[in-house]
């Protein structure tokens, strides 16, 4: 049986699995990340974990998913505000020490996507992929395969800019998506409501969040539902604009904060018939991650079993 | 030598070229279309002008790229605004009738972008092209394949909404780049301006065009340069959120109405700067056609390369 090796390498974590031709996951390992150790010291781990996963019978491919700007051609990590210290790492020469198979790199975002067009065969060929986290990611499947582009940028749905004149977002450019549906966008946007209205609200006891926001939306707070209206227009709109220029058959919505979606989806859709052609709008389902935390490590799996083509086959 | 067709089927004309392998068009014919008269009628009409181009060793391959909606795998036009008397004509059928060689059809727009993606080589493999003309079309090329999506909608770019409370569109949405961008959202723009000014401007004289309101922005009258500001700052608008999802190497700029766009471009370019990413900026040059009237039957003569494969041979 062939077995593939799926790496999605965060900030704060690494995951690790085992992924079969058909997409299912055999195995699943996780290490810190520890970016001050560098990138070399990391896939010696990465190694050690894998080779109790991975069967005696070896692996096929390796596929990396990497946060941050990759150059898949080289497969070197070029930049990543999370990674610093790993900035010019030569993810798949790393790798190839370790694992004598075929090696892909791609950015994490990039793989997940892959990761949810795969699991959906002919219905995820043309599939938008949007993270919901801190920030906001994605990536784009065209056809089957991922867009990256002509300089690796592709798939930024985070960046796109749905009111010029909106508040500031954290790449430092106005009214993108992730500046009103990224978590610290939520926040913002329930923070200006809070400081216009002397309504009772359970926002204005301690520690605002995302999710506070999601589940006092859930209750009827109003406030909350206010904030939840112009968060889920926002990224309806985003949405929207992907579906009449993209027509996808699928928007995927995944990350951290994806599981306050409910609380967005009535606004989102509403959002989303508005402004999109009837056409694209039936065209496409909008839903959930199917993957959740799978996503990106299936993804890249999946991406090293298709660059290397099916029937390769080498020895770990 | 390789020898193709390329047909573009327009409401007004159908224009017939014979097409080289390296893109080169070899000789150029025109037609008056007569909706009214039928599909069926205007393809006898095609292949006698296609005799009189095509040399006697035959050709490889018939493309055709036709205004509306197509179905590219079934080859039938579903629907068209400009082409009603044609909707569920099909087309690859109906050229195969005269033909015997592979037939493609695809949409007029994305051939155009295939045509204009085919003559910029690697620069060329992830492209969007934006027609400027009564109303807004586009197509998207991905890694070099024409983006069409799950039901033939992709690259409608002209849809894509640029101000959610904006004015009407011919669609009947609100604030989609054509209703900014079309030649009847400009005159429309220019309309509301006046309204609003008793100033002295040469667009208060009979017959308000968009070519007027370029020709007056050229000579600096200040009314014609508002309403090429507010066109080119949404123009800009919509092509950034293209660099920061697709990132493009190209963003071409063709159609009827592109002439102008020199009136438009400052506008444009610091739209641009001020809502994408330095990095998919840099990576894109925006520049005009370089195909002009050729670009669809240059595109579909080309896709219908690719489709029959380079190798293939037919007689016709």
């Amino acid at each position: 049986m062939s077995q593939y090796i799926g790496i999605d390498i965060g900030g704060t974590n690494i995951k690790i699995a085992t992924v079969a031709a058909d997409g299912r996951v055999l195995a699943r390992g996780l290490i810190e990340t520890r970016p001050g150790e560098g990138a070399a010291s990391a896939f010696r781990h990465i190694h050690a974990a894998a080779r109790h996963l991975a069967s005696s019978r070896g692996v096929d491919a390796v596929g990396i998913g990497c946060a941050g700007l990759i150059d898949a051609t080289r497969g070197v990590l070029r930049s990543s505000p999370n990674l610093r210290a790993w900035q010019g790492a030569p993810l798949a020469q790393l790798a190839r020490r370790h694992f004598s198979v075929p090696v892909m790199v791609q950015n994490d975002a990039t793989s997940a996507a892959f990761g949810e067009s795969f699991a959906r065969g002919t219905r995820g060929r043309n599939l938008v992929f949007i993270t919901l986290g801190t920030g906001v990611g994605g990536g784009i499947v065209v056809d089957g395969r991922v867009a990256r582009g002509a300089s690796g940028f592709g798939g930024e749905v985070g960046h796109m800019v749905v009111d010029p004149d909106g508040p500031r977002c954290r790449c430092g450019r106005r009214g993108c998506l992730e500046a009103y549906a990224g978590a610290y966008g939520i926040v913002r946007t329930a923070r200006s409501l809070l400081a216009r209205t002397t309504r009772a609200t359970p926002l204005r006891r301690s520690g605002l969040s995302a999710w506070k926001v999601f589940e006092a939306a859930r209750h009827g707070d109003p406030v909350a539902g206010e904030v939840a209206r112009i968060t889920g227009e926002r990224l309806g709109l985003a949405i929207a604009v992907l579906l009449n220029t993209l027509n996808p058959s699928a928007v995927v919505i995944g990350g951290g904060v994806s599981g306050g979606f409910d609380a967005l989806e009535p606004h989102v859709r509403r959002a989303i018939r508005r402004h999109a052609f009837p056409e694209t709008v039936a065209a496409a389902r909008i839903e959930r991650s199917r993957l959740g935390n799978d996503a990106a490590v299936v993804g890249a799996a999946m991406l090293a079993r298709a660059a290397a083509g099916p029937r390769r086959r080498g020895a770990r």
